[in-house]
Formats: structure tokens, sequence, C-alpha cells
């Protein structure tokens, strides 16, 4: 178990423990997209991974660090998304169990998905106090081992691999954009560029209505969202305290945008580039857009962190 | 110019001709729809391809056919849909023009992509009298050489260019399934796919609401279409005589879908696929999985022609 922020020897012990049970996915690039942006992008495509996102990953690195022996009592996590997946996925390709705390709100396809796992549903209200209270008697009753889903050095270990499959594609990037919710993909990342090359900067987008990590890096210290009214519907978390520590040392600049610039944004990649993206994924490529003259004739990573959408409720 | 059905030598010239302006584009398979179909499905993925669909590859094929010389006075077909577009991108590769005749109630988006490559849009009655009409009077007015969007050998041999790059990266394929509309494609696949192995099973998918093949093959000639109430659009058209030749000699069996099929089969495959492809697209496979014990534990390759979609307007 990790106890300091991942090194790249880290990072590439993760990626071995994971290798063959998340998808090395595609990085694909668009010339009417880079015509548009006018620089050149090259999208990593988590949208792709198993269970619909990079969250496969750091829930894949986090199980597989436990010994068979420690795997008996399962995992349990709270979710309202794509970490539950990755959750329930990773524990039973660990050949364990996944108890998944979600709120009773949340849409029956998302529950279904999580069971279809194999996992145990627990609903919780719809609020922190709950979830957290609830997980804490699931991992009372089962002696479960919480999954956090972002303050946790291996999560942030195994959502670095994502960067690390990027940097070995594709080289001399100017630049990596992703999203930030908790903060485990925006720190593995950063932590991966940096160890490689610290002259490639590091960018993060956010959406205005949730943006705790751009309040939080001015005021340098956590900032709480006090909403969470976003169709990101991944990022409305806010950064968690070893993400923070991180971020702070590494990022250039959180790119803030509207919720319009993020429909526009994930309209414009379905458009274009034919494959479909959640809205959270966006975020990074409205940033970049808003901001174009920074980014101009720039080698620039994008990460499209996932492709779980409900399609009878699309914002377009 | 070809004046008798392509064989493989005329599909390879064909390949030569066009393969710097068009996109090799993936083959993509996905275990979760392997096991929804309980088949091994291939999915060449013509929605990547330049302007959306396969179509790319057959006006440039057309077009590229002629001799710099013989291009000078530009190139002319009737389109409301991926033809037109092709033509009109094709025609600029070949440092020629496009005239592009289109009915009046075409979506602004689609008469907006015709123009943006280069190509000038006359508008017309909605109507095959008036898109005949205006066509022609175009051809008179300018010299222009008329693009047929399937009823013609080179446009054949270049649609026949996705099969064959197909066949060449997937080994023992039992089956390939296309769309059918004018026959184009589906003339190009069989032809193409015959020539290497006349043991792979060619299936046709179309909507009953359009299901002209499926009553040609059956009556030994050809019954038009006499209602146009799909939304596949790519598939209104009535099969090309040239088309019904070929494909009575080629086709194992017409799959044919209902409405309510189509929107499932291309709600599936956004879905497990993470992939933008248009109902025409999705025909195929929706016709695959209304027949699953036909095709149980075979090598199936389906065609996806396309992935133009107006989003402001999705079924689902």
């Amino acid at each position: 178990m990790l106890t300091s922020p991942p090194t790249l020897s880290d990072i590439k012990r993760a990626h071995q423990r994971i290798v063959n049970h998340v998808l090395k996915t595609p990085v694909i690039t668009s010339h009417n997209i880079d015509d548009i942006a006018d620089c050149h992008i090259f999208f990593k495509c988590e949208n792709f991974q198993k269970v619909g996102a990079f969250k496969m990953r750091g829930a894949s690195n986090a199980i597989f660090s436990y010994k068979p022996e420690d795997r008996t009592n399962g995992f349990a996590c709270h979710s309202s998304g794509n970490h539950g997946q990755a959750v329930a996925l990773a524990a039973k390709l660990a050949e364990s169990k996944a108890y998944v705390v979600m709120p009773k709100n949340s849409s029956r396809v998302k529950i279904s998905a999580v069971e279809g796992y194999g996992a145990e549903v627990i609903l919780c209200e719809p609020n922190d106090e709950s979830r957290n209270q609830t997980c804490q008697e699931v991992i009372e009753r089962t002696g479960a081992t919480l999954i956090h889903p972002f303050d946790d050095y291996n999560i942030i270990a195994g959502q670095a691999t994502a960067a690390k499959e990027l940097l070995e594609e594709i080289d001399d990037l100017d630049a990596i954009i992703t999203p930030v919710g908790g903060g485990g993909l925006a720190c593995g990342t950063a932590l991966m560029a940096h160890s490689l090359d610290p002259n490639i900067d590091i960018y993060l987008g956010e959406p205005k209505e949730v943006d705790d990590a751009y309040q939080s890096l001015k005021a340098g210290k956590i900032v709480p969202n006090t909403t969470s009214n976003t169709i990101a519907d991944g990022l409305k978390t806010t950064i968690g305290e070893r993400n923070f520590k991180i971020l702070k040392e590494h990022v250039k600049e959180v790119l803030v945008v509207t919720e319009e610039e993020i429909i526009q944004a994930m309209k414009l990649v379905w458009e274009r580039m034919k494959i479909v993206i959640e809205p959270s994924a966006a975020v990074p490529f409205a940033g970049l857009l808003k901001n174009k003259e920074q980014f101009q004739g720039k080698r620039v990573g994008v990460i499209l962190t996932g492709g779980n959408v409900d399609l009878s409720k699309l914002p377009f």
C-alpha cells in the first residue's frame, strides 16, 4: 500500500499489476477538431475503457494491491457513478466481492450496471452524511475494505496509467488537460507527466458551477463546493486532501467553463469524431476552446475520461 | 471507366487510386456486444471515414478515374445525404468543382456541410422528378459529369475497398452484412468477398418500410419502393439495375427489420461501444440480432456505414 505520492516506479508497478485487467485505449486525433482548436490534440479515449471510464484503472490497482488472502471480506465504496461500477468489476476480476452504496434516487440503469458486475448494491439517502454512514455500516457488518474514489495514493497510481500510455505513444506533448473532480486522475496525470518532463504543462478543466479546485488553488486551502448544479456529474465532488497537496505543486492553471460551453464541446466531439463521451469528459476540451490562444500550435493531450451517458436525457 | 462488374484487379486498382484520399478505418470488436449477439462481430467503422460515411470511397474512385484534363467542367450529383458531401470533398481533392442538387427541405446543417467542402448547392423541389430534372439542367449548363450514387461500376469498385480492408485485417469470416439502399456498397462487398472466397455468406440488412431489395430478389425483378417511411434515411432508394443483377448472384439472404429494431440496435452500439452511428448503419446489426441462431458462434463482419446524425433529432 502506498503511503506517499506515487513515483514513476510506483506507477510502473501499478501498470504491471493492472495491465491484464484494463484495456489499452486508443489515442485518437482529428484534423477537423485540430482546425477548430488551432492546435494538435491527442485524445486518450478512456470512454472506451472497461465500465466506460478511467475509474477502472484506479479501482483495479487499489484492489489488486491487496494480497489474495486480504481480499476475502470484499471491498466497499459509495458512488453514484463510474467508481461504483469500477469497484464492482475489479472486485469480480479479483475473485472477491463488492458492496456499493448508492443514493436511492440513482437511475435503474446505473443500479443494474453495478449489480450486473456481481456487486451488492445498498441504497441510502441522497446526501453525503447518509452515504458515509451507510458505507461505514456496511464495512462494520461485512469486514469489507473501503476503496476511496480519489483521496488514496493507490487510486492515484492507477489513474496515472492513462497518462503513462498516452506519453508512451505520443512524443513531445506541450500540455495535458484532465477534468478535476476529487482529483485522482488529475494527480496521477500530473505526477506521471512531471516524472518524465517537468516542462509539460498540466491544466485542469472544471465546471464553473463546482469550481472548488480553482477556488482552492487560488486560496491556498481547500474551499468546498457549496452547490452541485452541473451536467458534469463526475465532477461534483470537492477535491481531496492528498489531491490538493499534489495539485498545488503541479498545476499550471484551472480552466473554468460554463454549462453551455461543456455541452457545446461535448456536441462537437460527438458530431466530428463520432464518439460518445459523457459531459465530464468534455470539460477539458471546453476549457481548451475557451483559451485557444494559450494552446495555439501546441501539442496537447486531452484525457476523455468516460462515455457513460443516459441517451434518453441528452442535453441537445 | 469500368463497363462491367469490378473484378478483384479492378478493386485493387480502385484502392490504389483512392488510398491517399480516404482513411483506413479501424475494425472494432466488443466482448459486450459479442455476448449479446452470441457470435464474433468485426465492425468496420466507416462512421470514422472522411465525410462520416463510406460514400467517400466510391465518390473518390469515380472522380479520380477521370484524367485531370477530363475534370475541368466539374462533377454533379443529386443527394440529400452522404453522397453529396462525398462528391463535394472528392471533387475538391481532385482540384475540380462539384454541383450538388439538394431538396430545398434539406436541413441547414446538411447544406452547410456540402458548401463547406466548396461545392455549389442547387436547391430543387423535394421529389425525384425535380431532382433528376434539376441535375440534368445543371449538367447542360456547366458540362459537369454526373456521379451516380450507386448504379455505376466505378462507384461499386470504390465501395468495395471497405470490405477489402476488412478482409485483409480479419481472417476466416463466415459472413459479412451490409445495409442495402441503392446497392453500391452491397455489390462492392459481395464482389470483393466472393473474389477471395465464395463461401463467405453475404447478407443484406434492410428496413421493412423500404424492403425493395428483399421484394426484388424474391420476385426476380426490381420491385420499387412505394413508401419512404424509415428512420434509416440512407436506405430509402430503390436498388439500381446493375446492382440488382449482381446481388441476385451473390446474396444469401436479406434480413428485414422494423423501425423499432433499428433504433434498439443503434442504441446498443452507442451505449456499449461508445461510438456514434447513423440509423442506416445500425440496420445490419439489427438484422443479426433478429436472426441470432443463424449466426451463432460465427465470425461476422458488419460494415458500420456512417455516423452522420442530427443530435437534436435522436429517436431515443
